[in-house]
């Protein structure tokens, strides 16, 4: 099998990495516009070979993209086009604004809409490693419109990743995604926000952040390329979660300015119910 | 030297733990309304004794209080009554309100104010262990208020369980926390309620979470009977952080919602610059 993955950072070099140690690809193409990443890919072995997009897709029986969203959006069409015998595949963190794109796209059904649940704050080509997806979970979104045999490759290709897969429509996977996910990059951005504006003195901060800051705090590090076309992407829900969270802690402004120690009580407990999931 | 634990919860248990370990405390006498948490934490050997309160601080050279902050103003002012020729300090999160209750106090110059930065978000007796303390952050507060002698034995206690010591007023000391540590408990107090209120589905929250979520949500579980008095009692910063925040957020979901990427990648990357500090 030969895989091309189009987008050389974190998640392409670091599922370039164990669909080769798994035997999954015996040749991986590596696509990337960035003329350095491609270097540096094709020097740590995470590919065989780099070239342009078109001659990638002719050599390859799977395509990956693992660009930013908004960039597979704008060219998936192209790819769909030239994708005749190919399964093509994405691993965009988005995934309704991706299908709209391509949904009256005549190869369509060669498009299997993925999103692995992985990755860390860091980017890039050197943040990859091996092992990223083991146990993690992958969600594949509206597979009744995939040809049963790419949805088959795809489903193979991640079970050599050892990672188990759910099934959901896009319009779903992106409500849920706003609720557990890209929210907590937003409140981890904004408390960064709030403490760099306030603390001009940094040992301070970093003598006395502790664990619980460190935690909350770890993904404001995360890469804006990525992220800006997550929140423009799924703008929708966002908004929706972004002004419950604001209500949420308005509440708690309002217990804690009033002194009322009963309901600010109700509210961290009713908090704690979280410890039955995570 | 003795040594008395006021209130036997995950600091006060971990404390005792260590300070017997490193042979700075000979005996560690253990003080709790709560018998069932006398009873344990004598059967893990966590405390040689148990006793009323007023029998230890007759017994003891130091007394620690370890309860939470609005207990800690409460009795703070009759133990210092008793404390002619010993040591009085605490642990609490916030500072200005516990010096304010023993300000004029006759015996002011017994008490030495302290907050050792450690912790998790498991609480109660149960969650104690050792080297929980070992290289973080302790700060002692208004060290001017306390005779040299206390001082420089709680100084000497800090060194045993291997903290490196700060020194701050406690006005300063309570800005700082609630910029680092106490804003980060109410950010993920309210995330961890948006979450519960939006996803009744708790499997596909655990499914889809990934490691961003978690460790965002995991203060969330911390205990109420702790946190309420901290932010009851450290309320005017809290107020202003938790206002600065919500701003914070409000510019992200304008920049959001009007589709503006250049002005929401300004705010991820000027977010990114913690990567300095954490």
């Amino acid at each position: 099998m030969t895989v091309t993955i189009v987008g050389l950072g974190l998640i392409g070099c670091s599922m370039a990495i164990d669909l080769k140690k798994t035997g999954f690809a015996k040749q991986i193409i590596g696509v990337d516009t960035n003329k350095q990443d491609q270097k540096t890919a094709l020097k740590n072995n995470y590919i065989d070979s780099a070239m342009n997009l078109s001659l990638a897709i002719k050599d390859s029986d799977i395509i990956i993209l693992a660009v930013p969203v908004d960039v597979i959006g704008e060219i998936l069409p192209s790819i769909l086009d030239l994708s005749k015998g190919k399964v093509v595949t994405d691993v965009g963190s988005v995934k309704y604004s991706i299908e709209k794109s391509i949904n009256n796209h005549k190869n369509r059904r060669n498009f299997v809409s993925g999103h692995p649940i992985a990755g860390t704050e860091n980017s890039g080509v050197n943040a990859a490693e091996s092992n990223l997806f083991n146990n993690k979970v992958v969600i594949l979104c509206d597979k009744q419109k995939s040809l049963k045999e790419a949805l088959e490759k795809i489903e193979k290709m991640y079970r050599f990743l050892n990672m188990n897969i759910l099934y959901m429509n896009s319009k779903e996977h992106d409500i849920h995604c706003a609720y557990v996910s890209h929210i907590s990059h937003l409140s981890s951005f904004a408390l960064a926000l709030s403490v760099l504006d306030k603390e001009k003195d940094e040992e301070n901060i970093l003598n006395l952040a502790g664990g619980g800051f460190e935690s909350t705090v770890r993904l404001a590090k995360s890469n804006a390329q990525m992220w800006n076309p997550i929140f423009i992407n799924n703008k929708e829900n966002i908004i929706e979660v972004l002004d419950n969270y604001i209500n949420k802690l308005n509440d708690f402004k309002k217990a804690i300015k009033s002194g009322k120690r009963k309901e600010l009580n109700e509210l961290i407990l009713q908090a704690n119910k979280i410890s039955k999931i995570v």
